[in-house]
């Protein structure tokens, strides 16, 4: 048996503690905190669903890898709440380590390979990075708007925190932000966002 | 705002319930089970990881869609344990009615490429849906050898069942197959499968 193939089961045993990071974000009509492997699946799906709406031409399948693969830096660096100010001073920091760390894990080729992916979500400046973090933030908010408020509500957040965690969507998609207005404006409007 | 988009937002809320569905295989080094979601991220991952040592020339980008919806029917139809006799009596019918209804909600288009996807997946008869079938079986199989016997030693699973189990791997990849036949004989050398 070579070599390659025992790091990459690994690497796969490895990643079996996403599903111990837990997020902020609640399952809707459950009270339990989603976990990173859960959330992971979630907006990949989501990526699959609503790639048509795409402002621009995307490779759907680098965005689902993209997506898969985002938040394995968590294992290492913990999940960030991204309304946190004082958590994330040096969050990008503790992510680079990280990173170095899990993708390290692979033999050259993979490693620069998911690494390359990790760092165009990072850098968000494609059409598929865009979109990726699209996905990434409009999930939490779905299961805030369908939780009766959610996270939103328990930390007091307001609707402009909100319109500026979702900027993303108004590059990659004219269509998606048009239902993110309305669903924001909603959920203002019965008072699950702060003014 | 269109009509198409807001059938996609129900689709995507409506499967959050994925996150609790619970399958017999626990968390590596926890004693909790992973759910549908978890199950569905981790396998997807390992497709991207592994697709290198199959034995066919393979589209990992369908692989990867046809994991990560592969189980939706569950939403509807549970979880069945692979070696209960009785609970996969009648598990076909009650995943066609599911998949008839989770497919259902979207559009025609999109409802067509999804079940398009989980028919391939089930009929296993393509590179793609053997190499898919061949991640969902390997994943719990990991979790169990790394989990001190896990449900194999819950419920005295037989070295021969999961061969029999693990079977299209055979078919899909020589060299994941060769590390396979040494997780077994480890396995069993260790006790953690029965004769």
């Amino acid at each position: 048996m070579n070599n390659r193939i025992l790091k990459d089961i690994e690497f796969i045993v490895e990643i079996d503690k996403m599903k111990s990071i837990l997020r902020q974000t609640k399952i809707i009509g459950e009270n339990r905190r989603e976990d990173d492997a859960e959330h992971s699946w979630h907006i990949a799906v989501m990526a699959m669903i609503l790639c048509e709406y795409a402002n621009d031409k995307i490779d759907i399948g680098k965005v689902i890898k993209m997506v898969l693969i985002h938040d394995l830096v968590e294992i290492y660096a913990g999940d960030t709440f991204c309304y946190d100010k004082e958590g994330n001073l040096g969050k990008r920091d503790r992510e680079i380590a990280a990173a170095d760390k899990i993708y390290g894990m692979l033999q050259d080729d993979k490693r620069k390979e998911l690494r390359a992916l990790w760092d165009e979500f990072e850098e968000m400046n494609t059409p598929e990075s865009l979109f990726a973090a699209s996905m990434d933030r409009l999930q939490p908010m779905l299961n805030n708007y369908h939780s009766d408020g959610g996270t939103w509500k328990k930390y007091k957040v307001t609707r402009s925190q909100v319109y500026n965690r979702i900027a993303p969507v108004k590059k990659s998609s004219d269509q998606i932000w048009d239902y993110i207005k309305f669903m924001i404006e909603d959920a203002y409007a019965k008072g699950l966002l702060e003014k």
